[in-house]
């Protein structure tokens, strides 16, 4: 009899999952079922289709359901969503949305990739239909609905992290005006407090009203109340952060990890026999902390989903895990993280030394070069690098890549020095700025 | 008795060593002889010099003579050029060329950094006045002195590498007709041919005028005569490569390496007790080939300058090697590469698999996305990466660091793929790149 995979989920987790299995398995019947309108798409894209750089909704979609059922034989169904597992009847319980019916689908092998919702915390109001997270597309849409029926001159944005900054930049692109709260004393509280100043020094002048140390009372009648006074909004963005969807895994008594994520094995196995997970609503290995983490970004999404698709199409991959890198731009200026801040580092109980260094991104001569800073945290004792930091202009951020495969491969802050790293003078200085930072770290280690 | 540190060259490889040695060794006397005027400066600048992109040619000098010697206390000597390394008395001749005579100089710990020079094969006139290489500064300011005697409306370059491409773009950018004329049958013959052939495309249309696989016969009359024509030329610039200014260490004695460059060991260690050799006159160790090799490059220079520095100061320090990365920028493209190229590979006795994609420098749907090219060579077998090249539009070439820093680590084409690289729409596709052409080649391994 043909064995039936089941996908909850229909964006890089779930389809990634679908296709790779797809292409091992080709008598494999695969039902994909999604609860909103839209498959493989850039939720990152978001904010760019708000500020207008992109024009169409459908321009972050990379393939719609027709693609993968025309080019994969996947079944894809839209408006369908599963309201519970069965692991004991190996099935689950749908709900067809679109005809207002529940269904029941039999699975052989399942695959979850529920994604993560943005966290509501429990304030007055929050519940509003002008309240909005930006998390997948569906609430990409329903911004583009409310900048269609209010024209959103007042915008308020929640959360000083990446979501928060770049939506508040849309917007004031957009020609609104634009208040930003945030709880803590800092933006970006992913970076440490000495690389956000240079976020906050950036950000500055770019037209977004700054409420640092703010906390939010209430959302109600039009307007976000904080403890630094109202403002009137016509639509509140929440950039608080995300928690996977993991209620479904949790319900059918499958064993949850970091924040309720859903835990994994390295082949991206759930703790029930025959059922995978993969995305924002799985947790991940850190390879720097060595602990189990929640990271929900895209690039992690499409490697487990991969890794669960290899193994569910009778293949064999294993997904090593993250190191916790992460970029931004924002107000033209970019924004990178690899490995541990000083305050993870501290958390994960490990001793290190800092090293920062202000450079360019091109050779200081050069016409355009421009100011970034990196800093870098090594290991005391073994030298191991930590983690990196990058802020800076154009161009500076995407340097991070290099901490990250070395961060990857072990090499302590030395071994950056030594790394034979590409210079020319429209493009780097001599020294690249992460080996200079290294240095310094270096420099301070026995 | 003061111990005195002679350094026979005053530019990266020489100068990174005499501050090296002086924040180490605070009593020892450091005397500093250049056969130029020049000290510490940017000879990659030249090209951006010529194009007016850079004002002045002081604009490219990063240390003068006065700040090394009002900074470190390091007497340098301009215009004084070594003739002779005697290494049995422990001296230098040197001829003081402002005042036309000979002295010498003593001394107990000596340092090599002579750099390189312009190829110039035996091609009748080679020699001529308006003939000119781009190795060093003073080589850059009799290009202006040329430009200033002679418009230059008629410019033939030699050679289609990196400085040949450099220069020919400089001088069309100050409107001069431009002849490119290269022996082989593509550009670039650092890269793999398929990669080549995007170079050429990229180049087409910027105004170079190329003639591939042709010959040059004579440099004669303001022309250059090939066996392509003869092009008229108030200038002809050479871009044949580079050789080592090995000559005085060889007269002494001193073993040499590949091309005739100074073998050193780790420590910048010449064959001779208490000399040290870096920059382009040293030789290298090749991590990936495994073999010993000449590579000039500021980046190689500056890094051995310091190990040597440390060294000579009493400090420890080794230079583990280089990778065999360059990058350059020519008419909009970036042209990188690290590792071994196919041809490499072969050359060092190993067998390997490819991969290569077509991918964008940003996101696919993000405005200002432009295209790139990556390729990687993995070995067959292990897997481990042996080598990328990078061509493609702003912000392409940069990428190349990832794969030095993996292939530094040695890793494999599948590690590649599991790289936790950083991804935001205006910086990266969702997958970089780089890992879509590892996942080509480790999809051909077994």
């Amino acid at each position: 009899m043909t064995e039936r995979l089941v996908v909850i989920g229909c964006d890089a987790g779930g389809m990634t999952a679908a296709t790779q299995a797809r292409r091992r398995r080709p008598d494999l019947e695969i039902i994909a079922l999604e609860k909103g309108r839209f498959t493989s798409y850039s939720a990152c894209g978001i904010p760019y289709l708000v500020s207008g750089a992109v024009g169409e909704i459908d321009d972050l979609v990379v393939r719609t359901p027709q693609d993968f059922r025309d080019k994969h034989r996947i079944d894809v169904r839209t408006k369908h969503e599963v309201m519970a597992i069965d692991l004991d009847e190996r099935r689950v319980e749908v709900r067809d949305l679109a005809h207002d019916r529940t269904i029941e689908i039999g699975f052989d092998l399942l695959h979850i990739a529920t994604g993560a919702h943005p966290i509501r915390p429990p304030i007055p109001g929050i519940h509003s239909d002008w309240v909005l997270g930006v998390q997948n597309l569906e609430d990409g849409a329903a911004v583009l609905d409310r900048i269609g029926a209010s024209r959103c001159n007042n915008v308020v944005v929640v959360g000083g992290g990446y979501i928060g900054l770049e939506m508040a930049e849309a917007f004031v692109q957009r020609g609104a005006s634009v208040v930003l709260i945030e709880g803590g004393d800092q933006l970006m509280r992913t970076i440490d407090a000495d690389m956000a100043a240079k976020v906050a020094e950036a950000v500055k002048g770019h037209g977004i009203e700054m409420r640092l140390g703010s906390a939010v009372t209430a959302f109600e009648g039009g307007a976000v109340h904080t403890d630094a006074g109202t403002f009137p909004a016509d639509l509140a963005v929440l950039g608080l952060g995300v928690a996977p969807n993991s209620a479904l895994a949790k319900d059918a008594g499958i064993a949850l990890g970091p924040r309720d994520s859903i835990t994994v094995d390295p082949q991206q196995r759930t703790s029930a026999e025959g059922v995978w997970a993969a995305g924002d609503c799985a947790d991940s290995f850190h390879r720097v902390s060595r602990r189990r983490v929640h990271i929900a970004l895209g690039t992690v999404a499409n490697k487990q989903g991969r890794v669960a698709g290899i193994n569910i199409g009778g293949g064999y991959a294993t997904f090593p895990g993250v190191v916790g890198t992460a970029i931004t731009r924002v107000c033209d200026t970019e924004i990178a993280r690899t490995g541990l801040t000083e305050f993870e580092a501290r958390d994960a109980g490990l001793r290190f030394v800092t090293g920062t260094v202000e450079s360019t991104t091109r050779a200081g001569y050069f016409p355009g070069t421009a100011a970034l800073t990196v800093k870098v945290v090594a290991e005391k004792g073994t030298g191991r690098l930590l983690g990196g930091q990058i802020v800076g202009a154009d161009r500076a951020g995407k340097r991070i890549d290099t901490l990250a495969t070395a961060i990857t491969a072990g090499m302590s802050a030395a071994e950056i020095v030594d790394l034979d790293l590409s210079y020319a003078p429209p493009v780097s200085p001599v020294w690249d700025p992460v080996q200079i930072a290294a240095r310094r770290a270096a420099e301070l280690l026995p």
